[in-house]
C-alpha cells in the first residue's frame, strides 16, 4: 500500500491552519534546514495526528487513542486538544515521570503500563475494542504518512530547487509522507541510525523485518520494524537508505545548536548527521534539505 | 544626528551574503516572531559588526577592536574572522571564562581588564589610539546602527502586512536600525526591562542620561545610557517606549521554549514579554512583528 501526492495533498488543505509553516534556514553553503522541531508539540508528529483525525470525520465518544510516551503521544494529546476530543495515551512504565507530565498537562488520560513499549501497545489496541475510540497509529497509516507528508509540500513551496531532501527513519512515516510529496521531484535520502535499521535491513531483506533497537535516538526513531506502508511507498520510488553512527548523530546535533542556535533531539539530527558524517557525499552543485524533524529535548544537554 | 532608510539600504547591500536571512514564525493569531537569534554569532549584532568593517574600506594593519565580552565582542570576532582581519576584544575581569574561551575559539585576541565593562571600554579606547585599530561600538555609530536595521528591512520583506514592530533596547542601535528601515511604513515600540529604562528615562528627561544597571537582562541590554543616535533616530520619529518587569521577560523566554522550541536569552525576549505582560496593548485586528534578537543563552536554564 503507497500512500500518493495527492493523498498529501489532501491532508495538507485538511489540516492547513492547525500546523504551523515552520521555517526553512540556510546550513552550510548548498544545504537549508527545515526547521520542523519549531512545529506545535515540538515535531512533525502533530501533522498526522490532524489529518487521521480529521480525516475519520465523526468521532466516537471515546475520542482517539495512542500509544507512546514520546512525540507521537505529545502530538495527539496537542490535537484532540485543540480539537476537542478526548485522548487516550498508553505510555510504557519506565516512561519519564517529565513526559507523562506533559501529557496530563495537555489534558490527556494517561494509562502507565507494560515494560516495554510494545505492551504499552497492546494494552492500547484492547482498550480501543473495548471503548470504540480511534486509534491513531504512529507511522503505519495511510492518514498519517499523508499528514506528515505536508512537511514535503512546504519545503519544496519554501525552496524550491533542491534535488535532494535528507529525512530520518524511525517506523518511516516521515519519510514515506514526503516521498509521495515529492513525487519524484527532487530524490529522498532515508537516513536511520546504525543501531535502528528498521527501512535499510528490510530493503535487504526485501519486507519488513524485526531489528533491535538501540543507540542515542531510540527514545524517538526506536520503532522495531519500518512501517508496511512505508516500506512500499519508499521503495516503489527508489529511495536511497544510509546509515549514521551514534557519534555522527551527537555531533550534528551539537553543531545545530554551536552554529545554528537551534535546538534539535538526537532523532532530529540524525538527517544532517548523514550530511556531515560523509555518509550522504551530494555531487558537486548539488543542492540539499535536511529535515530537522524534532526539538523535544532537554536542552541542559544542549550546551 | 540619525540614520536614514537609505543608510539601511547601503548597509544591506554591503553585507549581504555574510549574514543570514533570520525566518519568521507564526506566533499567537496576528503575530510574526522574527528568530534573530538563528542569526551567525546568535544575535542580530554581527549585522552592525560587518558593517561596520566593510563600510571603513582599507583596513589598518593592527584590524579592529571592541569592548564587550557578550554579543557585540562575539560578533566582532565573528566578522574578523570572516573577512581575514585581527581582531582585539577587550572584556571586564568578570567575564565568564566560557565567554573568553568563545571568543578566543574565533581566533580573536582578548584582553581581560577592569571591573566593570566601562573600565574595559576605556582600556580598549586607549589600545586603539596606540594601534590605530578600527573601533567597532556597540551601538553608538552610524554604520553599526544602520546594520542592526538590516533586520528591519528582512522582516517588512517577509511579513509586509504587520503595522507595529516590538523591538528591545539596550543601547538603542537595533531599534533605531529598524525605526530607520521601516521609515513609518509600521510603528515602533522600544522595549526595555524597567530596571534598565535607558530610553525610557533619556525621553523623560530629554536627552540621553545614565541609569542603574541590573535584572534579568543586564549581560545584554545593559547600557547604562541610550546612545546619540539612537536617541535622536527614535525620538525624530515618535517611537514609543514601554516597560517591562523582569518577571515578565523570565515568563517570555519560558514560552518561547514551551511553546515554539526556540533558544532566546533573556534581552531576546524581552520585546514578546511587553505583548504577553499586557505593557503593550494592541488595537483590535493590528499586526504585530515581535523581534527575538538574541539565542546566546545557557541551554540548561530553558526547561
Amino acid at each position: 500500500m503507497t500512500v500518493t501526492r495527492g493523498d498529501v495533498e489532501r491532508a495538507a488543505a485538511r489540516i492547513a491552519g492547525r500546523v504551523r509553516r515552520t521555517p526553512v534556514v540556510e546550513g552550510d553553503p548548498g544545504v537549508v534546514l527545515k526547521l520542523e522541531g519549531l512545529q506545535h508539540s515540538g515535531s512533525f508528529k502533530v501533522r498526522g495526528a490532524f489529518n487521521r483525525v480529521l480525516a475519520a470525520g465523526r468521532l466516537p465518544g471515546a475520542g482517539v487513542i495512542a500509544a507512546s510516551g514520546g512525540n507521537h503521544g505529545v502530538a495527539v494529546a496537542h490535537a484532540a486538544r485543540a480539537l476537542g476530543v478526548r485522548a487516550e495515551i498508553f505510555v510504557p512504565e519506565i516512561c519519564a515521570p517529565v513526559k507523562v507530565a506533559r501529557l496530563r498537562a495537555l489534558g490527556a488520560a494517561v494509562t502507565l503500563t507494560g515494560s516495554i513499549f510494545a505492551e504499552a501497545y497492546e494494552a492500547s489496541a484492547k482498550r480501543a475494542a473495548e471503548t470504540g475510540a480511534l486509534e491513531i497509529h504512529a507511522y503505519d497509516h495511510p492518514d498519517v504518512v499523508a499528514g506528515q507528508g505536508t512537511v514535503g509540500l512546504e519545503l519544496m513551496e519554501q525552496a524550491g530547487g533542491v534535488d535532494t531532501v535528507l529525512v530520518a527513519v524511525g517506523g518511516g512515516g516521515l519519510v514515506a509522507g514526503v516521498t509521495a510529496a515529492l513525487d519524484g521531484a527532487a530524490e529522498v535520502v532515508a537516513v536511520e541510525p546504525e543501531r535502528i535499521p528498521t527501512l535499510h535491513r528490510a530493503m535487504a531483506m526485501g519486507e519488513p523485518v524485526l531489528v533491535e533497537v538501540g543507540g542515542v535516538a531510540a527514545d524517538a526513531l526506536g520503532a522495531s520494524r519500518i512501517g508496511r506502508i512505508a516500506f512500499d511507498t519508499v521503495t516503489a520510488a527508489g529511495v536511497r537508505s544510509v546509515l549514521v553512527t551514534d557519534d555522527a548523530i551527537v555531533e550534528a546535533r551539537e553543531e545545530l545548536w554551536r552554529g545554528h542556535r537551534v535546538a534539535a533531539e538526537h532523532s532530529g539530527a540524525a538527517a544532517l548527521a548523514a550530511l556531515r558524517s560523509g555518509a550522504y557525499v551530494p555531487r558537486p552543485g548539488e543542492r540539499i534539505a535536511v529535515v530537522i524533524c524534532g526539538a523535544n529535548t532537554d536542552p541542559s544537554t544542549l550546551g
